[in-house]
This record gives structure tokens, sequence and C-alpha cells, in this order.
């Protein structure tokens, strides 16, 4: 287990993760899956796209199946069939924005489950001791993650807070699973490098950066992020959570970021749009009702590859069907391995920039989706 | 084109019905498809079950996303990728129950879209002409399917329409599209035997059964089936329409049915529940919460092969994940390939009765789900 950089092209770099589950080229993009599947997808899908890891969610899991189930069924890898490595997250971003009637003490998050109500208390042992239950490659420490528009006094003191649960969390952790800490700062690049510096005293095998993605403009984001993370320890992988757009994946590699996650490539196909070379498409749009062609004529996905043509997935997030879906999370996924298989044998011919640039995402805005055809 | 049998055992038999799209095995279930997707499931999932043909339905099509827009894609095939052959229904079924503020007159159904409320005129010729647009291997001709409680002589006026329909359909009909007829009359087997006879007069390629499985007990319809199958052409291919449970496709192939359809396999995977041998599993049964076995030991299909554990399957339903839905659903097509492909080596060696004592479902009752573990 361990994390080796392999090359790199300007900041952006390329490297290795090695897992108990096996080895994770990076930079690397884990789909989203929350409750034990990618959403719509099998894993065998997820698979043939060149993912290679995935991120599951303690808090979701914990509620609902129950991680002493999980565990009894032989971990979380044997019981969603996902040989390859897992990342789970702490579950303190959703004890935050999920859950009800939550409570924050040093203690950790007391809450209500958004599911059946009850009450539950989500220390950073219990965190940890839930994702040794899942048996996750990487857990992430407990973290306090406040909205972008807090005031510095609140900023301060989630990092502090943030700092010695993720002290509490390397005391409590799991043999053979590597700890991710979180560093926490909003868009205050002070505050970062701050609460950067505090986290990579501790003996944490990467150092992710929360708190963004949250609401605040990504050239706030962009601008954070060209600052702080050259700053990040260069030994350890750097993972930019629930981060991007493609724009955004482009600019965080180029700046030194090695693994993301995020909803979007499964959350926008639920919402019938689909990514492509050059933007997006928003299939509910009438322009595509007798369109023939499939939704990138460039790319070498399955559904691009069997012909499921645009008018034809219109027809299908119109009835609400769930293949619509299906196909929709499909190709998005593969669009974003594809990216990322791209960044990795840019950056390991030294051609990270010029590849940026093909892409038209070097400079592209973060923001909403525009329709091409 | 055309149908011959190639092997008898009892009354049971086996053939091959040879499409513009390829030869399908009787007996044969075509899974159903009704917008242009067999729900939840990839074409090339249904394929691999072993199913050659499938039924779409043009009542839905038409009103979404139109005949003419499946036409200028290259028809239905074309557009849902599907390569075997495909059985339209005629719409008559479903402009009988789906559509709203509906009037029957000896011109066809006038009625409201139930997606947009548009006025709508659907003759036999317009079931044809909307059939052809299709591109249907197999056109159904339109017909009146009244409920299993109405008085005979609204049985015997709904039979008389529906021959008359059947020589319009007839008149109308495409070239290259076999044009199957529905005999109607309930579970009254004189007048059921009387539609057979009008109705096998007509040139039409095959003879299907409408009007069961609408509400009437399982015994009334077995008891039809034995008395009015044997009378059916047996140079033609006997369709029984939408019908059923394992336990009625067993009885129904005893007698002589050839062909079958029915939204089972699909919605009852949408509800959680799996067939096996030996009966049917309700995941939402908290017996299943930590089962790791497959949902049946003895079934080779992909979901049972890879090993998702019944406590899995049972937690993506109850989490209201979609790939509990394909899965159960992927399985649920599968176990009824499955029991076609054994009924016809079963009947090509000569031994369907045996075959079908073995099953357990030859005197299984149709009725509501047995858990079995």
């Amino acid at each position: 287990m361990g994390f080796r950089v392999i090359a790199e092209s300007g900041q952006a770099r390329t490297g290795c993760l090695s897992t108990a589950h096996g080895d994770v080229a990076t930079p690397a993009f884990m789909p989203v899956g929350t409750v034990g599947t990618v959403k719509a997808l099998h894993p065998d899908e997820v698979r043939a796209t060149g993912a290679r890891m995935l991120i599951a969610n303690t808090y979701h899991l914990w509620l609902r199946p129950g991680a002493e189930l999980v565990a009894e069924l032989g971990g979380l890898h044997e019981f969603m069939r996902w040989p390859h490595a897992i990342a789970t997250d702490s579950g303190g971003f959703q004890a935050y924005s999920l859950a009800k009637r939550v409570r924050v003490s040093e203690q950790g998050f007391e809450f209500a489950s958004h599911i059946d109500g009850s009450r539950r208390l989500l220390t950073p042992e219990e965190s940890m001791r839930v994702q040794g239950l899942l048996g996750s490659d990487i857990a992430l420490t407990l973290d306090i993650c406040p909205p972008a528009d807090v005031p510095r006094p609140a900023l301060v003191e989630a990092i502090d807070r943030t700092t010695r649960w993720a002290e509490r969390c390397l005391a409590a952790r799991n043999p053979g699973q590597m700890v991710f800490g979180i560093v926490q700062g909003g868009t205050d690049v002070e505050l970062r490098c701050q609460h950067l510096d505090a986290m990579s005293q501790l003996p944490l095998d990467g150092l992710a950066l929360g708190g963004f993605s949250v609401g605040e403009a990504p050239q706030a984001m962009y601008g954070a992020l060209e600052k702080v993370v050259p700053h990040m320890d260069p030994l350890r992988p750097r993972y930019l959570m629930g981060v991007g757009t493609p724009a955004d994946l482009v600019r965080a590699m180029a700046v030194g970021v090695d693994i993301f996650d995020c909803v979007l490539p499964t959350r926008n196909a639920r919402n019938g749009q689909a990514f492509v070379n050059g933007g997006r498409l928003t299939l509910k749009n009438a322009r595509f009702r007798t369109d023939p062609r499939p939704l990138d004529e460039a790319c070498d996905c399955p559904v691009c590859s069997k012909g499921f043509s645009r008018a034809y997935l219109r027809h299908l997030y119109v009835a609400g069907e769930i293949l619509g879906h299906r196909l929709l999370s499909l190709h998005n996924i593969h669009y974003y391995a594809s990216l990322m298989a791209g960044a990795r044998k840019a950056i390991s011919e030294g051609q990270f920039a010029h590849w940026a640039h093909v892409t038209q995402l070097a400079t592209a805005p973060s923001g909403p989706a525009e329709d091409c055809v």
C-alpha cells in the first residue's frame, strides 16, 4: 500500500496508488457508489470504463443496511461485487447536510437519521469503526464541512476541530486501511494553508481537500486551488473531494490534484444530460427529437458504439424509462474515465498543457450546461 | 416467413416461426417492451437470455414518440437496437383500458390520449398503418377486449366486431408483415370456439387468444384453454396474449400454445420479486436481510452467476436503487427464457409431461406469490 508519482508535466502528475484491492492509476476519477452501487450501473460496466476505485458513503451504509450486516456478508467489496479499490467518505458531510436535528460538539455529530428518525452519534471513532466494518481501502477522517459563506471564526473553529478529529481517527485506525485526512478552510487561502500544515504533520496516507464546490464561484475555487495544491506534500496523494465538472478536473489536475469524485456524471444522467467532447447535451431539448446520431460521434463507449441515437435516448428520457438513465450514466462515467485516461497519457508524455488546450476545457467555464450539436 | 411444427409431445409442440428478423423457436416467451425498451434492460441482455422476439405496443409508441418519428429513424428494430423479431400489439387493449373518454363505434376507438389529452381515433386501418411505420414482424389485428365479467350479449358483440375489424386489418396489411388475429370470448368455450371458427377462415398468419388473464379465476382460464386450444389450426402459431405466471405457461404449453407475452417478470422485479425454481422470493421479506445466497442456486443467469446475494438485492430494493430493478428484471427474464428452453427441449425429446412434472408447475396454483428459501 502506498503512492508513487511516476511522471510530471508542469504541476500535473501521474502516479500509482497501490491498495489492498489493486493499483489505481492517477489522476483518477472515482465514480460515486453512495449506498453500495454506482447509481443505475452494474459493477462490470463501471470496471469496463477503466475506473478502478469508487467511493461509497459511511453515513448512508451505516444507517442502511448497517455496517455490521455488510461485514457479516464479507465487507463492501464482496457485498457489491466490486473487486477493485473502494474509498469511504467519513459521513461528516452527510451528517451535516442530510440528517435532521443535528448537534455538533467536540464529541461528534449527534443527529436523527433521515431514514427512520433514530438518534445517532457519529464520532471520529465510530466513523473509523464503521469504515473498518465496511472494509474500504481508504478511510476518510471525520471533518466539519461548513458552507461557503460562513464567517471566518466559524471556519477557524471547523479547521481546529477537524484536526483534532483526524488525530482521534488515526488513533482508531483499522489495520490494512489507508487513512486520508480532510483539509478545510473554504476559499480562504491563508486558512487552507494553515490547516494543510497542521494536517500534513499527521501520519496520514493522503490529503484530501474538502469544502470545495459547496456554493462558491468556480473562479474562487480555481484561485484557491492554484495557491493551495502546490503546497501539498508531493509524496502523498492529493484528493479533491466532490469536484466536479470536466473543466474543474482539468483545472485541478493542472495544479497537481491526483484523485477526484463527483456525482455529476450519474446525477446529470438522471436529468437527461450527457457529457460530450465540446460540451453537454440536454436531451429534453426538442432539437434532439429526430437526431439519429450517437451522443458523441468520437466516443467509443458502449452506448455510442451500439448506435443508440440521441432521438432514442431522448425518447427514453421523456418516457421516464430506466434504460435511458442507465445508458446516459454509462456514457457519462465513460466520458469521465476517458478524460482521466487522456490526462494520464498526456502527463506521462510531458504534454499536459497541450492536451488540456486541445480538450478546450483548460479555460472553459465550470458553470451551467451549454448545448452543442 | 412462416411457421412449422417440428415435434410434438402430447398436445405440446415445438416449432419454428420464421420472421424477416430471424427465426424464433417455439414455445417462445416474448419479453414486453411497451415503449421500445424491455423495462430496465439493455437489448443485449434480453438477447443473452435466449429471447429472440419481443412485443412492443402500438398505442404507446403511436402517442409517444410517434410512429412517423420511429419510421424516420429506420423503424423500431433500428430505433431500439434490437435486430431480432418484434411483434406489436394492435393498441386496442390500451385504448380500452388506459385512454380517457373512450367512445367505441364500428369505426374504431375514439379517445383522449393518456399523455397529453389529445383526441385520437384508432381504427383498424390506422392500427395497421402505425404497425407498418413501426415495421414490426408481426402485427396484431385491432380487437375489442371486454373485462372478464361482462354479460354474454356484450361478449357476442365484441366478437363480431373483432372479426369485422380483423377483415379490415387484413385489407390494410403491410407488405412483409405477418398478421395475427385475436380471438375473444372470455371463458365461454362455446363463444370462444365460435369466434375461433370465424377468425380461422381469414387468411391470418397466426391466431392469438386475447381476453385471458383479465380478472377471471386461473382455473376458469385453464378450463377454457384445455377445450379451445386443441381446436386451433395446428398449422398456424397459437399465441396466448398477456399470460402469465410460470404455472400458466406450463399449463398452456401442455395444451398446445406456442407463443406468450407477459409483464410479470419485469413488473414483479420492480416490486422486488424474483422467480426461482420452486416458487418466488419477495425480497422485502426480512428473512432475506442477511441471506448470502444467490436468488437461485441452480440458476446460471448473469445475476446468480456473478454472486449477487439476496441480502444485497434486498438492500438495493429497499434503498430504491435502479441496479436492484435491473438485476431482478434480468434474472426474471432469464427465468422465463430458461423455462421455455426447457420446455422446447422436453417436447423435442417427447418428454413434456415428465418435464412439466419435474418443474412442479404442471399442477401449481397460478395465484399469489409463495415465498420459498
